[in-house]
């Protein structure tokens, strides 16, 4: 089935432990689209960048599969450009530099093609976008939203209101205690689905990610990395395989709930592994389904009674 | 098979944000012991206690089955008494008062049936303590060993003399940081491993534990619980669960490994249900299993290929 993803596309300097990488692709709706470009297509892109945003990239994104056709390319301003500087144990970030440049301007209006996507994925942008986006959508099967403490801060009550429209939150667990005012991460996402989204997704880093349906809860872990590389973009390539996944089969019940966020956290581990995107521009299908079946002998078991 | 357990008996003084529980049965190996009572037989429990024990608690812990013929009782020492005080969130405490009383004066002596054990659990004591148990085991098939911070911190070369002695290690996120002096748990798991045991358990709480052997990883989760009573004793009881599995299959295959930390994981998240041992005095079979396979559906996810 068709996924539309909305979000940013920038040009990211990171710096980690293990080295920089200079104005190399990023943003959200890159990590998302990349990472679902695997699993369904047409993934659709709706974003902006600027004058400077290298062609080859173009053609990469072209070269996953994705439809370009809603990305806008400034002819004023340049692309969006983030410097972010990692701690020793990658745990925390310090934001060094954050021009939005041709971001700002950002209004995403949606092709009457791409209204008539069945899956939607609204990366992290301010909750009025995103309500604009979900507003333009014909019928959609399964609105996906993420979101950040920045805007739980500063624009809560554009966030309550966009809560309210989709049916699915991915977020962390600091920001779902945040949201919720609770500790107890089960407490949080009773808390939340109250708000509006039937499904939830707590991403917990290097702990895994929960998630919350009205009927069940799913642990799934995270892959026992010895060495991450640059978490960035982990979160979007997580959404990416989770909603490339759920777009793909077209089924959203508990079973295949379950092995969409596997897919998911399969995805972010092998992003995790080097520098920005490069951990997921070239991948084959064994790779990921190796990671895939690694991930299920981290946690299966047998069958056993006393 | 038979199962030895070496460690504290206390009476705990116990406050948390929902209560207070006053002069409660604690200790590493009462909740070791009872836990492990659900699976094996016999247990045998070796510790000290003081004259002000409570015979109730005597009756109760021969009413779990365990061989209580290796607790000595002090005819001029009080119980160890521990009292703690949690934090809001549950995840930091505060020792208010620790008062050794007679258990300063532990030195254990193993009677000769109970030097055939098969499987001994050494509950967080001085390394040398622990030795010195190690020491006088005829022929065990398995020595699983427990520490904290505080010997890692004040006993650091006896514990290393430990380490080489024992075949499983079971310690939290933290004291593996410590003990190897990697953040990384991978990385600590294998530096770890080098110093002795050939199976490491890292417990992380309401992240649940990672199984490290030279063959693979096992992740399991914790259980979700929306309301964590009380964490005293977790530790210990899934220590007790994990070695009562072990004993009562006679099994150390990766596939029984893995369940053996299942029901470790299954007792710790019936124990902080309750106050103190509470929440496993009195189980039966079905709640032990009806909760087994409750882990089960939270991790469990069907195959799929893309």
């Amino acid at each position: 089935m068709s996924l539309l993803v909305i979000g940013s596309l920038a040009l990211d300097t990171i710096e980690t432990p293990f080295g920089k990488a200079e104005r190399t692709l990023g943003g959200s709706a890159t990590f998302i689209s990349t990472s679902a470009s695997y699993f369904t297509e047409p993934v659709r892109l709706v974003g902006i960048v600027g004058y400077d945003f290298p062609k080859e990239e173009i053609e990469f994104l072209k070269s996953k599969g994705i439809d370009i056709s809603g990305l806008e390319i400034s002819d004023t301003d340049k692309t969006f450009h983030w410097h972010g500087k990692y701690d020793f144990d990658l745990n925390t970030r310090e934001s060094l530099v954050t021009e939005l440049n041709a971001f700002e301007k950002f209004d995403p209006v949606i092709s009457s093609e791409f209204r008539k996507s069945k899956y939607v994925c609204l990366g992290n942008l301010h909750p009025l976008l995103q309500q604009k986006v979900v507003k333009q959508i014909d019928s959609p099967k399964l609105i996906m939203c993420d979101t950040m403490n920045f805007w739980i801060d500063g624009a809560y009550d554009d966030l309550i209101e966009t809560l309210k429209l989709v049916n699915l939150l991915v977020i962390n667990d600091g920001e779902a205690r945040e949201l919720s005012g609770e500790y107890n991460l089960v407490s949080a996402a009773r808390k939340i689905m109250k708000m509006g989204p039937q499904i939830l997704i707590i991403k917990k880093g290097e702990h895994g990610a929960l998630l919350f349906t009205p009927d069940f809860i799913f642990s799934a872990p995270a892959y026992p990395l010895e060495q991450v590389f640059d978490p960035t973009g982990a979160g979007d390539t997580f959404a990416g395989g989770l909603m490339g996944w759920l777009s793909r089969t077209d089924d959203l019940s508990d079973t295949n709930l379950k092995l969409a966020v596997i897919y998911g956290s399969t995805m972010a581990s092998l992003a995790v592994e080097k520098f920005s995107l490069d951990g997921i521009r070239h991948l084959s299908k064994e790779i990921i389904t190796d990671r895939f079946n690694e991930f299920k002998r981290l946690t299966h078991f047998e069958n056993a009674s006393i």
